[in-house]
């Protein structure tokens, strides 16, 4: 087994191993399990502990030396798991669960225009926004997501609901040059928008963002003031980038440039911009994105159902570009499950590249933590298991017959668990999960909302 | 929803709907859920029912029907569920569920040298692909599959074990070229095979197979000498066929033709022969297997993770060939699991075709199911729910928050649905699987043994 046993604690807290046998106080310790720390010698502590204090990790180290210098009221036993860092969603459509599975296998612009499009022209409202999000909740604690990235309308039901769910979310309000339900003009919406981040301005968990759709869904104005807009809080940016190549052809015969460098004269370019998708780039591209420091979502699922194309993943992390990992909504995926996204990144880009060694586990395992982190500009605060960052960890079962023998638990996790092995949650210290049971959600009732509103969905589509 | 609700009773068996109220007795009826009988027709009902009798499926229809007509001491309330034909592993090598995520991400040769022969040649024995096998089926058997398809060493091992869990199997005796662990020479391998054939010969459950292991790994006598042996018994011939370009540049320069062409010269196609990959394949040689009759076994996991390409699937479809589906051994996949099989076919074609409607989701199921049992030349007895065929047969749940809401039971089965959701499975009418409790196997036992065995393999890899 390639488990790396360390030898050595780290510890930020000056008291965390005190000399003495009197131990110091933390909420809740787990321990007995496979650490998987992902931190920057991506230490693997096997047995391992951590102990976790109000919304903060205070000590990371082997089982032994942490479970000496640390009590808890709580201390939960992991053996036969592995613990890990909440996994990071780089972007989605929460509310869009709610479409999961209306229509699949169709060309686009049939499946937007006769599907997607109707839909959403009759069904999004605050109500459908806080019912799909609850809904995306679920899914996304019990299939171990921590923080999930959001471009839709409404936004600010998005973000009630994640609260309310005790995710962390960077979220943002859709700025789109077509009237929507939430705004009849991109100045509406950036209006919208403004009230949002001023709204949810420092709050623990939502991180409120600007989200302009694409390049080619808003002229030059709109985008200047999304930018604009984001400078002045001090917010994200958050952009569907050269998803298709249709999306390219319409840039260039809108303004002479391609995607990037457009966004690059108008000054969207920068670490404050996560773009999706990046799939039609070229090397000039991505050293542009580089430059920048753009983070960069990548969606293997999305793409691959749309046949949208392959993002250059290789190229990008090698160019040194930060690539977390995203489902987008569930309409196109169909699920929000971050297991299925990483196997999909570390299967994909095997096939497309004829290289078995690109992508591997442990790359896309980084890809759905640490370097979603670093996309997103937060690695500073979550992304991998180090004392002083916030306790956004999941708890990971590898006893099922299909995980059986277990050699390595990083393999494991990218090539043969699904996100239903996620045991517990937690997000900023809060337990959302424990033995799959979901605390902050009344299960029960946000399924039989879902459904409800499923049925006004099927109801829009029918009378298209 | 698209359920096509149908309103017509089929059945086979004359006594099926009696007019008076006596009802015939059957061992078990599934009543109540959606029924996805993958029949001609691809009628779903629901609510639908199946009565099983016997080994045999008795009669299938709306629920009222079949509750009116049959009654059982069994009768299972299948409501929020899905009942499904149990799905066919068209391609694997179960054993090597121990050597599941041994070693991932290398390129194909060191992942072989250093790796997979020093485990297979110090750990494969009828005790390691017994544990195996066991293994292997507690997995199958828990993600809903009920015919495996098998390539291995000690075959004997593997049927046996097929047959005390209660899984259907076509399985195979290797042939090769070079020692290997149960013959010295293909000369003795199919000596063994021909035990093989006559020791398993008209088993309810194990189907016997010849398999040659590829046509670069056997010279022409020991190729024809297998099909000779297939032939005399009446078996299936299994093969490994074009699954990566070096292996179709060794046959060339081995024998002037491309492996479909030499295989044909040498009489080795036709109904009786199943196709492993495929994957390199010009238009001529897809015209060919169609001509003959040769099935194929499709193995996206295995091709995406080993970089061997992917199988030109819409154009063997299209031409007509029976393509089933298959995971490959674990080595290489890293799991077992059917419906990850299911939604990586209908992913990775659209986005290598860049056209999303390809693989649509209702082939994927077929060839999980309907496609798979025409590949194995068994599609009278197995693949679909429908009278008089075996009563193989599981039933998935479709209630969890990633499979909410649910408008189309086909798309979720293949969009959203993970192995972990199959709540029941029938072989052959014997229900070895119950609310998620496997009855013909002790779990534990298994696992146990499995890790064991495993520990001797990680002690073979380490001193090589």
């Amino acid at each position: 087994m390639r488990r790396l046993i360390s030898l050595v604690i780290l510890v930020l807290l000056p008291a965390a191993f005190p000399v003495a046998r009197q131990r110091v106080h933390a909420d809740l310790i787990l321990t007995g399990g496979t650490v998987v720390t992902m931190d920057a010698e991506r230490r693997i502590l096997a047995p391992g502990a951590v102990a976790i204090r109000g919304a903060t990790i205070a000590a990371v180290g082997p089982a032994d030396a942490v479970t000496a210098a640390w009590e808890a009221d709580s201390v939960i036993d992991t053996s036969g798991q592995v613990v890990l860092p909440g996994l990071i969603n780089t972007h989605g459509h929460a509310p869009m669960v709610l479409y999961r599975g209306l229509a699949d296998d169709l060309a686009l612009m049939e499946w937007l225009e006769r599907y997607i499009f109707p839909a959403e022209a009759k069904t999004v409202s605050p109500a459908m926004v806080r019912t799909g999000t609850r809904l995306a909740a679920l899914e996304m604690i019990r299939t171990g997501t921590t923080t999930f990235v959001d471009m839709y309308y409404f936004e600010e039901e998005v973000a009630r609901a994640a609260r309310e769910a005790g995710l962390r979310g960077v979220l943002g309000q859709t700025v789109i040059r077509f009237p929507v339900p939430d705004a009849p003009t991109p100045a509406a919406a950036l209006e919208r928008a403004r009230r949002f981040l001023e709204a949810f301005a420092g709050d623990p968990l939502v991180t409120p963002a600007v989200a302009p759709h694409a390049a080619y869904t808003l002229d030059r104005d709109a985008l200047v003031a999304s930018r604009d807009l984001a400078a002045k809080h001090g917010a994200p940016l958050l952009i569907h980038l050269s998803e298709t190549e249709d999306e390219v052809r319409m840039v260039r015969e809108q303004t002479g440039q391609r995607p990037v460098a457009y966004l690059e004269a108008l000054g969207l370019l920068g670490p404050r911009l996560l773009a999706a998708h990046a799939v039609w780039l070229d090397a000039d591209e991505i050293a542009l994105l580089r430059r920048h420091g753009v983070g960069v979502s990548h969606n293997p699922e999305s793409n691959m159902k749309l046949a949208s194309g392959v993002a250059p993943v290789p190229a990008m992390i090698e160019a040194g570009v930060a690539v977390g990992l995203g489902t987008d909504g569930a309409a196109s995926n169909n699920d929000l499950d971050m297991f299925e996204a990483m196997r999909q990144a570390a299967l994909l880009h095997k096939v497309h590249t004829r290289d078995p060694r690109v992508v591997p586990a442990r790359t896309a395992l980084a890809m759905a933590t640490i370097d979603g982190a670093r996309a997103l500009g937060m690695a500073d605060r979550i992304g991998s298991i180090e004392p002083g960052k916030l306790a956004d960890l999941i708890v990971v079962d590898m006893t099922r017959p299909g995980q059986t023998p277990l050699y390595d638990p990083v393999s494991h996790l990218v090539y043969t668990t699904r996100g239903t092995d996620v045991r517990m949650t937690i997000v900023n210290g809060r337990v959302l999960m424990r033995d799959r049971q979901v605390l902050s959600l009344d299960e029960t009732q946000v399924l039989r909302e879902a459904r409800e509103m499923a049925s006004r969905v099927r109801a829009a589509v029918a009378a298209r």
